[in-house]
């Protein structure tokens, strides 16, 4: 088993990677080897009996996906991405990266002719206001960000190309991860980790938009375990149409402070503050709200159930099990 | 206002330029200049006091769409594409015309920083079986076909573009434009037309998939019709969902041969020929049925309200009101 992941430097990347490193096996089988790509080095794990090759650059630059499928890996997770923000911000880079990097891709496995197993991450940010209180699978994607334009582009790329049998695609549409770890990215949907995760560890946070405002969210754990699901999922079982709304938590802004009290108490709400930013209002309000979900948990995708799970997940994953008094 | 038209030597491009020199105006406005665009030279129209410039030459290639847009149409009519047959069976050559092409005319107009009306002709391609009765505005599109998918992405490309205000957008998704004049061509939907025009013109037509299919069609006319109402439109009422699926009249292969016989009568009929062909089977039930077409209808887009109008409408522009008999 040759196990390829693009974005491997990216928070989700280093997770699957660090998943990957503790199963030692992918659909069963042993990894004998793992090609790792991102615009920037990944950190090489130390992983006994795996190969493990580094490979950095642009993904749409002449030659470079041909060079990452040439060892035929098995399984690609296509993870690499410029996240939501810097789309918007700069076009012509959001357009190369998730839009021509991705099509690079497809091509290469394509031309390479031997159909593997190609699990790509979409998002959420495919659909656009307005919505019903909760979108059914068959809603239509209707993108308000550059961002989630290019996602749609690939999800009927991966479609396409799994229809034509050049590849057994499966597209995941990620909720908002929450809690991220680490620092924020430059994704608008920071808020949504930052303010769980700051008064966590005894930091102030800030909040940009209203607390009346619902969203999915999903562990990075949860993540995760979408990635290793769809790998494995038998792709007959699945049909023509390739891209799942993933399952999660949906709730208010309000309803995370709310469980964010009941699992560590008021002082750590204390320190949320609230300073509206129209910029990232102006993205957020496009987003959509609740998702049914029902095929992609028919297909055996599970999430968290509550927000104060999600929080617990952040706590023992990145926290020791510890939160800041 | 200066007209830019590209596929200007296809079907619907033709009946747009004939259109366009009967009204001699645009929006209002009196036509002054027609840049005609196709892979083929299209015919030049003699309009008194219009200048016709004649392009030719692939859409994709370096350049070219640049050169297009240097006079600065006031109107886009992007009509060029390779149809679905032929995306089909030549996978570089629909993804090169139909989205590549796109794309480059797109980005010209982009950095020509001037946001013209741009008129993309989409199609009820992007939308893939299974299908509910009839297909409400918000149901989503997963095209069954490699032409439908590029179609999509057009799509997604033509909303995100006048989302950010490049150019004032507006794609229409044409059903089976029917009746066709003249050959048949490499669409697979080349039967639609076929088992009504040859009858009508006392020849044999070929029928090879069941009676029972139901089908959307328009008639030329029509399309003229969606094209110059689309032209016209004012772009602060069509909100962020750019691409609208036209109306159209959704009957039954069984449905038009009995309007067939209604038009023309019972010998017309007769020289339809049952041949079962499972290529063309295996795209067409895909394809989706009926259309709500709501919104299109909202926006003052009007189409035949019955299969015998679509024949009558053949037979008065194509045929001088004359039935073979």
């Amino acid at each position: 088993m040759r196990v390829l992941i693009t974005g491997a430097a990216g928070m989700v990347g280093r997770k699957l990677i660090a998943r990957l490193a503790k199963d030692g096996t992918l659909r069963g089988q042993k990894i004998a080897a793992l090609d790792l790509h991102d615009i920037v080095p990944p950190q090489a794990p130390v992983i006994e009996g795996v190969d493990v090759a580094i490979h950095t650059g642009d993904l749409a630059a002449a030659g470079a996906t041909e060079r990452l499928v040439a060892s035929r890996p098995d399984v690609i997770f296509h993870l690499a991405g410029v996240v939501s923000g810097e789309a918007e911000a700069n076009f012509d880079l959001g357009y190369r990266v998730n839009l021509d990097g991705t099509r690079a891709l497809f091509d290469a496995v394509r031309l390479a002719s031997y159909a593997p197993r190609v699990v790509f991450t979409s998002s959420i940010a495919v659909f656009g206001a307005p919505f019903p209180d909760v979108i059914p699978d068959e809603f239509h994607p209707t993108p308000l960000t550059s961002y989630g334009t290019q996602k749609l582009m690939g999800e009927a790329l991966l479609a396409d190309y799994t229809r034509r049998g050049f590849f057994d695609g499966i597209g995941i549409r990620l909720p908002t991860i929450c809690v991220r770890p680490g620092k924020p990215n430059k994704a608008a949907s920071g808020f949504f980790s930052g303010i769980i995760r700051e008064p966590l560890s005894g930091q102030e946070a800030i909040l940009p938009v209203s607390r009346s405002v619902v969203h999915t969210h999903a562990s990075p754990r949860s993540a995760v375990n979408f990635l290793i699901h769809a790998a494995g999922i038998d792709g007959s079982t699945v049909g023509p149409r390739r891209n799942l709304t993933m399952p999660g938590v949906g709730v208010s802004v309000g309803q995370q402070i709310e469980a964010l009290e009941r699992v560590a108490g008021s002082r750590a709400v204390g320190l949320i503050r609230e300073v509206p930013d129209d910029t990232i209002w102006a993205i957020v309000k496009g987003w959509p709200t609740r998702f049914e979900a029902r095929r992609s948990r028919e297909l055996g995708f599970t999430a968290e159930t509550s927000f104060d799970e999600i929080i617990r997940v952040h706590i023992e994953d990145e926290l020791d099990g510890k939160v800041a008094s």
